[in-house]
């Protein structure tokens, strides 16, 4: 995988540039963001790095993670934008700032036309693969620090090897980063074994909701659920997967109460056509994942789905 | 790292092969014999294998596993062993029976002189990186039901790639045997999500007895608990770990009911002499990692537990 050579031309060529990532970021965009500001700092360039949104608490283990201003740049058309892990302005939180050239770097389906020079690659496992081999383009050395955050980006995107984007140059590229000093271990143990009280109760409460009813799980989270535990706004992230450890189950259904006898939705299933569930009640998707919203009485409203789930 | 030339010799010399693995097999086990097995019938070599204790459940997935013997193989000189995963014949349940010549594969730490030809590397990963290395010294090509079987091994004993026995050659491997066919995201899905609904059941109340106290969590798993649920022997695997997702715990017991007031316990702490406490219950152990049987009611035991490891 060659980035384009404009895009490195372009980065040898100029000596100031703006880094930033989506908001609510995750662990992909944090480290593709610092492994390459790294980067272009060893290369003697002033580098700017920006998150709307901040850290969440599992990636405060990233090196030089400190140096990233939480928040957006105010205008500066004496920067380069190097837009990281999306494709358009506003996710990013940055609609209308003007840029001397507006660069994006992200393995995310391009939608729009932002962008002044775009490497945008869907099938890369994740955005820390292409900021990998523009590193190696730019002929920078990978320290050990670049090497953490680039193996945690891929990491986070590939669920450490397991999702189906892992591919075998994803292993080549982790090799390399751990013969440049990347711990495999220590990176998986950030991730994954850090884990608060108040999510791990929140978590606790998330199983004891599982209904299972033959294939069929229903799962939900409730307002009170996360206020008793205490838990954060990223504390429900990955707890919902946990319903998909079981073997027996199909379809599964997820409710988030997003307000008294308001819920939200998702129904996934190798089984059924989610989005013919998902219609009846005013949504919409695909076959295997589809969402909706609901206004009901929740022991009503899992009454419902079981009947349109077992008619299908 | 390669093979002693001995070995490689022996095997392409001879033809007739008893594989076999120690009891209670894991995947690492499994797919390294089953791996080594397909590799030496595709030379033409007559090939038999073994496992006293069969399979569990959630190694059913790996091909060719249907030509596993459950069972230990009869006296038979005319044949040659190669033990995998373990050393010693105790560990495979066939003491005292006689072979041509005794081969031995394994990456555990090596207590007796039992093999005639032995190459054991505690520094391997797996024993499935040594039996990769042998198909690569034997010539022969790795297919994709080799290459399923021996990803398997070390994605079990890495815990895909999490563990500190994660190296760059590892995925060096992982790599060379993605290019062979084998699917990171297939494997992993038999290997984690392929939970029972009885297993699963365990997890919510091995979960629900979860005790934390400052930096110290408790945990228990009872016979009541095991046996409401339906939960099988191999069901109680992996399920202890997930307490040390909590970040703030340094300190974790388990209990295990063996009998009435009868527990088996394990201290595990990165911050106490674990074994001082073990010793407290005339157990023992490392500092980090101890053991110890109490007769007990629970309470109390827990009660004085919590005396002690507050006192170190």
């Amino acid at each position: 995988m060659q980035p384009p050579i404009e895009l490195i031309n372009y980065l040898k060529q100029n000596d100031d540039f703006s880094l930033i990532i989506h908001v609510n970021p995750d662990g992909d965009a944090l480290g593709s963001m610092l492994g390459l500001g790294e980067a272009l700092k060893s290369m003697g360039k002033r580098v700017t790095m920006y998150s709307r949104d901040g850290l969440p608490h599992h990636s405060q283990f990233l090196p030089h993670c400190e140096t990233i201003i939480h928040g957006i740049p105010i205008e500066d058309k004496t920067t380069n934008l190097i837009l990281i892990d999306c494709n358009e302005s506003k996710r990013a939180g940055i609609e209308g700032i003007g840029y001397i050239k507006r660069i994006v770097v992200d393995h995310h389906l391009t939608e729009g036309d932002f962008g002044d020079i775009k490497w945008v690659v869907p099938s890369a496992a994740a955005s820390g693969v292409l900021i990998y081999h523009i590193i190696k383009a730019l002929g920078v050395e990978i320290s050990l620090d670049i090497a953490t955050n680039i193996y945690t980006a891929i990491a986070v995107d590939t669920g450490t090897f397991r999702y189906s984007n892992t591919k075998a140059d994803t292993f080549d590229i982790a090799a390399d980063l751990v013969r440049s000093g990347a711990s495999p271990s220590y990176i998986a143990e950030q991730m994954y074994n850090k884990w608060s009280v108040e999510r791990f109760n929140l978590l606790i409460k998330f199983l004891n909701s599982v209904e299972i009813y033959g294939d069929i799980a229903i799962t939900c989270l409730t307002k009170e659920m996360i206020a008793s535990t205490g838990a954060g706004p990223h504390d429900t992230e990955d707890i919902v997967n946990f319903s998909g450890m079981l073997e027996s189950v199909k379809t599964s259904v997820f409710l988030k109460e997003a307000d008294k006898d308001f819920w939200r939705g998702s129904i996934r299933s190798t089984k059924i056509n989610a989005a013919e569930v998902a219609a009846k009640f005013g949504g919409g998707g695909h076959k295997n994942a589809a969402g909706f919203k609901a206004t009901s009485e929740i022991s009503q409203l899992k009454k419902d789905l079981l009947k349109y789930l077992t008619q299908e």
